[in-house]
This record gives C-alpha cells, structure tokens and sequence, in this order.
C-alpha cells in the first residue's frame, strides 16, 4: 500500500527536469534518476535528501522596474562539498554522483580534492557518505563507500592508477537494485551496507 | 589548545565574504558570523555544517572559446529547503537563519510554506532541526526550535498573529552565546536544549 500509482510518476516528471542535459536514445541521466528516487522517498517518507543547488558567482544584477530581478553576469564555480545530502532514520546521509561513459574503469578526475576532505570530514563525524557511480553504456550503478574511494584516491599520487577498475568498483561497491519508483534505490543499499560492517540493522518496512 | 589564533579568524574573513551584503556600522550580518561560525567548527573538527548555494534558474550561458564559461541570463528562485545543513555528532542538523529589523517581533513573512514543509521532514526524521533569529537592533540571536515555529506558523491561518513577539522568541527560544571564535554558538544551544527535552547529553570537549 505504500507505492505510489502511476500518476505521482508522471508528477516527478513535470517538476524535477529543469535544467538538465538530455542524453536522447539511451535513458535518463544519473541526475535525473536520482532526482526521481529523492522525490519518490520523500513521498513515501523514507528519507528526506535534496540536490544541492549549483554553486554560481553572482557579479552583475539587473533589477528592473516591476518585474523580477535578472542576473546579468554570473560564473560557475567550484564546488566545496559533495551535491547531495539529507537525513535517514536520523543519520546524516552525504554523497556525490557521477557518470561514466568509459567501460573499463571510473576515472578519479571526476571527483575534486575539495570533495575528498569534504567527505572525509563527513565519515569523521559519522556520516553515512559514498559515492554513486553509473557505467553509462551498461546503465549499471554501485555505491562505491567513501572509505574505500579514499584509497584510491591517494594511490594516484604515490604513482598509482589515475582511475578505479571497473571491476574494482563491482568488488568494493555495491550494485543497486533498479526499481520503477526508485531507479537508483540507494536506501536498499545502505541498509545491506551497514548490516555487513557490523553497524546497526536497518530494516526497511 | 584548540582556539585558533588571530590569523585564522582573518583568513575566514577572505573566504568566505564573497556574494555578502554589507551593513556598515553596524557589525556583521547574521550570515557572515554563521558562516564564520561553521567555519570555525569546521576547523575545531566540532561539526560539518555548509550554507547551501543560492537557488538560481540558469536561463543563457555563453561559451567563450579558451575562457570559463559566462551565464548571462538567470533567475533567483525560492528555496525549498532551508539554507543550512549538515552533521553533528553523526546526526543531520538542519536550519534557517532570518535577521530582522523589528524590535517588537519576529514577522512570519521571513519564512516560506516550503521551508516549513521541509522542516517538518527534518523533525520527522529525528534531524536536529531550528530556526536561528536575529533581532538586528540589539543584535541578540536566538535558536528558536522548529516545534515551537509551527505552532505559530499554524496559528496564523487560523486568526493569529502574522508574527512571533520578542517576549515569546525569549521564552520558547534559547539566546546563542556570543563567543570570539563562534560569533553564533548554536551548539553550544543544541547541547543545551537536547539535554533539557530528555535526549542524550552531548557534553562538549
């Protein structure tokens, strides 16, 4: 009785797809199945985790008369912490997505160093904090755990491999279920995660 | 041995003061001293709270070749969540922070429909979730917590006041300490408040 109909679907749709890049013939973006996952947990109150907005550097704005405030002059930058976070069953929930087109491995230039201390800091303070990752030509995504991203990312500077081995990724991480409410069901995997190291059980209702 | 030295509280003063705006005689505005503040815990390893980046509608953004990108049309849009989060002793910790200019009370304008829908999940969720409010005249912030705020967020759809009197943000509320390094020591609060409703007693090291 706790899933959605067809309707709340289409629903997603219509609010969540403002400003995203569209990837004809071969599906929806991670982005977007991530958006839709967010909204169908908040539906169903499973979870609260938003997408942070894009950090943007604001220099020149045009205030006309009687209508709303037009920003003429703005930068992208970078950003300082990961894009995604929230709250499940109490926990702090921190992670970051990225898409790959590459088949044989994850390349760690997609990630910041500024987003490696963030995360960090997280799993210090006891967050729950990974790395989603999607193979985009077999449309297949793992939670990759930050503790073990950390690893990686310090090898490339003691003249190890510069990205993370597709097989690798499907040792370490954990594939996630592909469901229609929620394309990226994360939670499934969170829960079988924290099971494994011993952490406290969380049974999903 | 854990205060940091002059330097840092300057070096805080050139990252962070970007996009601000400036209140010339009158100190610094509640979202610099939070900022400042969360950069302090940030390096006294004390929490992880980050302000989200301002919602903005990117309409048009020219690629100029061999220079970074420029957006040259977008829009501010109304935040749904609330602007700060992050994590506090491994639980998710989530606020709004709203000065204002009243001297009598705190108007319910400040605040919109979907920030309390937000911060209703939150507390759903057993995230540590409030409201910081500054009366900007006699530059006294509370930490007002978000049950108290629904109460007279409902209220006013039912005939009530449209704002929350000084005498009641005292009350329900909690004054924030006013400390050098933390200029809103609102964990010093949240210690304090979540010993005072029965929950676990966070002592601070």
């Amino acid at each position: 009785m706790q899933y959605p109909n067809g309707k709340k679907s289409s629903a997603f749709r219509q609010t969540n797809h403002t400003s995203k890049t569209v990837y004809s013939n071969r599906g929806m973006s991670l982005e977007d199945d991530i958006n839709d996952t967010n909204q169908y947990y908040l539906t169903q109150n499973l979870a609260i985790v938003h997408k942070k907005p894009t950090p943007v550097q604001i220099v020149n704005v045009d205030y006309p008369r009687r209508s709303a405030a037009v920003i003429k002059e703005a930068y992208f930058k970078q950003a300082s912490t990961t894009d995604y976070n929230g709250v499940y069953k109490g926990k702090y929930i921190d992670f970051e997505a990225k898409e790959t087109k590459n088949k044989q491995s994850f390349p760690l230039q997609n990630i910041h160093q500024h987003q490696i201390d963030h995360m960090k800091q997280v799993v210090e303070h006891g967050g729950i904090c990974f790395l989603l990752i999607r193979f985009s030509v077999t449309q297949e995504t793992f939670l990759f755990p930050a503790q073990a991203l950390f690893k990686y990312w310090n090898s490339q500077f003691n003249g190890g491999r510069k990205s993370i081995r597709y097989e690798t990724v499907k040792q370490k991480g954990y594939i996630i279920p592909i469901r229609y409410q929620a394309k990226v069901d994360y939670l499934a995997v969170i829960d079988k995660y924290y099971m494994e190291n011993g952490g406290t059980t969380h049974d999903r209702k």
